[in-house]
């Protein structure tokens, strides 16, 4: 191999100082999961094919990456198809097994099939990574990490409650402030469909109600009647192009404008329940926010929609979301299981809290010192000297090779490692150490304790 | 879909009982591989196919999961080969991607490609999941984690001692006493084949000898001869027959048998310094063994070679296992990097755990409390309780729905959640709670404080 190898295009190598920056984001989200009660699974990174084709419409099955059966794979595949290279329909005789393209899916194939160890409702986090063949682009990788919590067996709107708070509590905990929450409900959009007679023009509707702040009321109606939604429909949904004031404000509109629509009044309803008990139980430091053009996810969503934005100052898509789907199970046969969960969109956040520079300076496990080698035996003593200090936590290595001390401090400086200890001759025959301050310069003599407990406090 | 779904044959799921043991394994794991320095990253999971074609041996290769091309696969296949059905020449032309086989391989890529970004000494450590389309059996999976740390870019003996001094460390953390880490030189055997005038018959050779226990010295004798080893050549290494004692004991041994090989003699060499090391510094509950049969990987290690044993009372295969590459990044162009590293392997070591029952009761991240949901507004009350509590870190939760009591507690008591919190409309309206613990049926009445703290202690 000549040229210098590289990696597939859509992945990323993740450096050591990386690694951290992505494990504490991952520890925070974790603990709150766990501060919320949810309990840890985790799946296989692949499934059988039939597990996942079929779930995520066709750009889907486009999307997910197929695993090539093992041996001699083309023995049992059909000439015909070989000959005309038929791929999509060989796929399925060469390819038994697929990637996993998100933690929903799975998780019901899960809670299926475990039925019966599980005591419901069951509330499960997860966090691996998930594989999609979509063309790569900034915060957009064909690996990447998801973060989930979902609670499967009940309908109750505490979930719902409970899982803004959870969104809140862990980006207070990040530090992210003006995060906000959007919410809405998949009734609320039948409602709106049902008002304006036209259940086929909901998305071309919710699309264009979007760019109300970028186009203006007059361009959104233009754009609207171009879909084919009539002036008359547009009319009596007048109030959306003015929908602000806070949530208790803009669900007094709604009901008024649903009021022929009963499961809109019914969306009004759920939402009413959810924003009132957010607001009365409080928020920290984000913001849960009606929008009645958020209709992520439309095909399988049932009740809430959830979705996250980044901070104003930020210019970053959804940083998380989720939603409430009445039938989680049925796909795999296990009728009225109501699931309601919520994701974290990691290299997102990650790339926000870069942003921002919210990453705390400890945030990588960082050598607190390094034992400059002088030879043998003096690196043996150098040795005592660092198993006891690890055996106080203290993280403490010795430069494998005697070479010339210079180097040795070079390197000392380069992996921005605080601390020389200079263990020559003198040093070992005293029992003391050269304990070097490698930011100030200073440098003092100390016996074991003085060095243990001054690595302790620094 | 009719029939219940299931996971490919090889991989598991993982229950959140099953999830935190594994955590546990792999937190100590990782707190030691900081504590001795070395710093984390991760690669992806898939490589380009060569990267890692070709570098396992002709089995390895077929045991590499391939990924699918994405789109029209089959666009550009040679017309012949699929007429053929040729599966093996057909595979680059639709495969381009492939699964991680193991941890070592992407390492030596992440080095060469990173090198100008990398301070040598490079301690890294990694720990991901690497996919095998192995048979499966007991402790062998097709989705397994791997828990590496190795060090590129220094020859020093040093790492290996320190590299022992880890495996204890690990080991002892984890309440595993009697550990056996076994200790060979790949210069060792080199000079066992040189003494025997014998390169070619060298496994054939050790494969024998490992046999001593169970069949005796005349059988490892006859199964030598039958491999076509002389009698001659098997009477010079006789002394590896009676081959017991201390490693000094057993090196001085080696020292005299071997005096002819050049490389055998400076096998002898590093084999004594990282054994005099070792126990100058001493292990705390592992054992290092210098074991001559001890061949693990002949074809890439060049001097240590290390394979760890499970205490004597389980039946089971290495849980670890690693050596010294002389040559670690050589295959992607960059030369003269030597590398020496340890594997720990988590599947094996949590069966030999749980085996040993030694996992601590606590590891599970369980609830503490279950809030009794009476209804909405007494759902509200605990729901503030519940705020104030988790923002103390007590994890607990509120029963979603109003439904009746007795099915209620059924589910904590199937969830093992030690108290149930009562709060129907006395207690709300007093400001109290109902505490019952749900082991021993005591119940009290406190105030939130009182709530919070025996919880807390609780």
């Amino acid at each position: 191999m000549a040229s210098k190898p590289s990696i597939p295009k859509g992945t990323r190598d993740f450096s050591p100082a990386e690694v951290a920056k992505r494990h504490y984001i991952i520890s925070i989200i974790k603990s709150n999961f766990e501060k919320f009660c949810f309990q840890p699974i985790e799946t296989p990174s692949f499934e059988n094919s039939e597990t996942l084709m079929g779930k995520y419409g066709e750009e889907g099955d486009r999307l997910i990456f197929k695993i090539l059966n093992s041996g001699d794979y083309l023995a049992k595949a059909d000439a015909v198809l070989l000959q005309n290279k038929e791929s999509n329909k060989l796929t399925s005789s060469i390819s038994e097994k697929a990637l996993r393209y998100d933690l929903t899916v799975p998780f019901a194939r899960y809670v299926v099939q475990h039925q019966n160890e599980i005591e419901f409702p069951f509330k499960r986090y997860q966090i691996q990574p998930v594989w999609r063949a979509d063309r790569p682009q900034k915060g957009r990788f064909r690996e990447f990490y998801q973060c989930d919590a979902d609670v499967v067996g009940s309908k109750s709107l505490w979930q719902e409650v409970e899982l803004v708070k959870l969104y809140d509590s862990v980006f207070t905990e990040l530090g992210l402030k003006g995060v906000t929450i959007k919410i809405n409900n998949r009734k609320i959009l039948s409602g709106i469909a049902e008002v304006i007679g036209a259940k086929d023009k909901l998305i071309d509707f919710t699309v264009a109600l979007d760019k109300l702040d970028k186009i203006g009321e007059d361009g959104v109606k233009k754009e609207m009647v171009e879909k084919g939604i009539s002036e008359s429909a547009i009319e009596k949904v007048q109030p959306l192009f003015y929908f602000t004031g806070s949530n208790v404000e803009k669900l007094n509109q709604l009901s008024v404008l649903l009021a022929s629509s009963e499961e809109g009044m019914k969306g009004v309803e759920e939402l009413r329940f959810i924003c009132d008990n957010v607001m009365n139980l409080g928020l920290n430091d984000a913001v849960l926010d009606l929008d009645v053009t958020l209709a992520r996810g439309l095909n399988y969503y049932t009740g809430a929609i959830f979705e996250v934005g980044s901070p104003k100052q930020v210019t970053m898509g959804s940083i998380g979301g989720g939603g409430r789907y009445d039938d989680l199970t049925g796909i795999f046969g296990l009728k009225d299981m109501s699931g309601v969960g919520i994701s974290f969109g990691l290299d997102r956040i990650y790339l926000v809290i870069e942003e921002l520079n919210l990453f705390p300076e400890t945030v990588a496990s960082v050598t607190k010192a390094l034992f400059i080698n002088y030879g043998e035996q003096e690196a043996f003593y150098a040795m005592q000297a660092i198993q006891k200090l690890r055996s106080s936590n203290i993280k403490v290595e010795l430069y494998p090779d005697a070479i010339k001390v210079g180097k040795q401090f070079t390197h000392a400086d380069k992996r921005q490692i605080p601390f020389a200890i200079i263990v020559g001759e003198t040093e070992m025959n005293e029992g003391k150490f050269g304990l070097k301050n490698l930011i100030s310069g200073e440098q003092i003599t100390v016996d074991f304790e003085g060095l243990k407990n001054r690595l302790l406090l620094a």
